[in-house]
């Protein structure tokens, strides 16, 4: 992770964010005030022409007045149309179709951004992986954006750090140039796994905190789940070739911390929820945003038992969500299951 | 960090606990709960008395119902006779002169337990080196209990975990019997060094936090102070020796985050008046209990300058607390001056 330089910018740098949603919005609203010319794809076009007539989203970020530089459409080839800088942020599980309808408008060059938060069903793969799959990039070309980033906290200029992890520090620093503002700071990092598996996981681990705190426990409850959770996050991590030290920066530790702390958060609330007794389904139907850790708790399940990591944790919000186990079934496994095995030095 | 077992219990074993605030009195009944027979030392008769009369501590612990079996005085010898265990809670900065008014009184072999987190002002001692040397015994026999551990909510018996750390592993083994209950799960440590700095450091971390917060900051800038906080807190443990993964564990992420998410926490909420413009002296005079990282701001300051170890969150909080800076000035230098500086390798 380097320290943030200042560096020349190229002038034709432009952005495009595919996914009007709360984080994509939030995020175009930081590229523009960070000086980079951005348009921002919606699927639905009554969407993309309120938010150039209003400057506002009123369905995924309402009261936030939007930049008055930022272009909303929902043409992809004009959207597409000299990026240098294809920021994704659409739901995890529809990145693979989504993408392929998209990647023959892209500019050879571009740099491929992720920001989103999970784990592909079926292929157990990171949204960087399933990027450089589906448009045919080496990884070099492929970036991934995380930290302690509440999509509403950022759209009000609260100040906040985030993490630009590529292979290419290059490409990153050129990323982290395009996005830095007074109250936005990236930092980047090599660490594209660790990154991503801190990210994921910690959706997973939100749902089990908020369980707890559906339930009417209290923050020593809490923070021994934040503890354990993180530990396993960084012991699958690392067995997946991640750097132990990610995970006590801000894209493990720090979006973990925020995330769990934050009523904010979707998949906090649906953890709350399930822990008030409320079964999933009733839960998820109101919301329109998508909670990605339900979905992720069955592919990072996947993912570490190929990997032969035990992770406690996500295993038994796993079996909560398949409605196997319920909330304080969980609760009381992990409390003398996991307490029995906890090794701080492990 | 061994797993908890059962272990044969001396018959003879009884614990003291010197100390009737908050942590001590709720911790006494955590003993009496283990099935350890225990006495509670208060420095006043009359508080002594009412905690035999109403089997309440109605100062410091209010609504909760005391164990029946819980002694109660105001007689350090008649406390300190025969005690196995003899179980510190008394305000960190008061330690050495309490302790060296009991040491006569104390039984030759009793194993000395701190539940204090503070280092002592003038000496930058912890408070396991005050205890060994005023009552000059050696390390081995003494130990130190800290983790994620809110009074109230353990002396509401919600789930907690905590770590006992000794250099000596059977007489952590022989405590930790002492006050494991179905709600209680001690975990034993060597890692006397960790542990302490652990809970000393995460005292100031949390005005910091506190701070952030009154000023109307959200979880995404809360969580970059924790997660920059507990960077520096094991950049000094290990300066010192502590074990580097002491500070992800219980009794570093773990305490950290309970105390910052908790409104229980008087440290936190001193942060938070101050982050809301009050000045120092207006909030401590009402507050009839002491909040540590006040103090232990100023010495743990002190022991980082002596081993040249930069602790920016720390200094920025002693700044505060001397009234040379104000809590914005100190949010806006750490947000441009510690982001600039934040590696997560280093």
């Amino acid at each position: 992770m380097t320290a943030l330089a200042p560096r020349a910018r190229h002038r034709a740098e432009r952005a495009v964010v595919f996914g009007a949603g709360t984080w994509g919005t939030a995020f175009a609203a930081v590229l523009c005030d960070a000086g980079t010319p951005t348009t921002l794809w919606a699927r639905r076009e009554e969407l993309a022409g309120a938010i150039n007539d209003k400057h506002e989203n009123l369905d995924y970020l309402p009261g936030v007045r939007l930049p008055d530089g930022l272009l909303a459409t929902h043409d992809p080839a004009e959207a597409a149309s000299d990026a240098t800088f294809v920021v994704l942020a659409v739901p995890s599980q529809t990145l693979r179709v989504n993408l392929a309808a998209w990647t023959g408008l892209l500019p050879a060059d571009a740099l491929l951004v992720s920001l989103m938060k999970g784990i592909e069903l079926g292929t157990t793969k990171r949204m960087s992986e399933v990027i450089a799959e589906v448009a045919d990039v080496p990884a070099q070309r492929v970036a991934v954006l995380s930290g302690p980033n509440l999509a509403k906290e950022i759209a009000e200029k609260q100040p906040a750090a985030a993490v630009v992890a590529c292979d290419d520090e290059d490409a990153a620093a050129a990323f982290q140039t395009s996005c830095t503002t007074p109250y936005f700071r990236p930092y980047t990092n090599t660490d594209v796994v660790g990154t991503e598996i801190g990210g994921a996981a910690k959706n997973v681990i939100a749902i089990a905190v908020g369980m707890a705190e559906g339930m009417g426990l209290g923050d020593n409850s809490k923070a021994s789940l934040i503890t354990r959770g993180l530990a396993e996050t960084a012991r699958l991590g690392t067995a997946l070739g991640a750097n132990p030290m990610t995970f006590a920066g801000l894209a493990g530790l720090g979006d973990l911390v925020a995330t769990c702390g934050s009523p904010l958060s979707r998949n906090h609330s649906v953890g709350v929820q399930l822990g008030q007794g409320r079964p999933l389904h009733d839960i998820q139907q109101p919301m329109r945003m998508v909670a990605e850790g339900v979905k992720s708790s069955e592919s990072i399940l996947e993912l570490a038992t190929k990997h032969d990591v035990p992770v406690p944790i996500i295993e038994h919000v796993v079996k909560v969500v398949r409605g196997e186990l319920t909330p304080s079934q969980v609760l009381r496994a992990l409390m003398s299951r996991d307490l029995k095995s906890e090794r701080l030095d492990a």
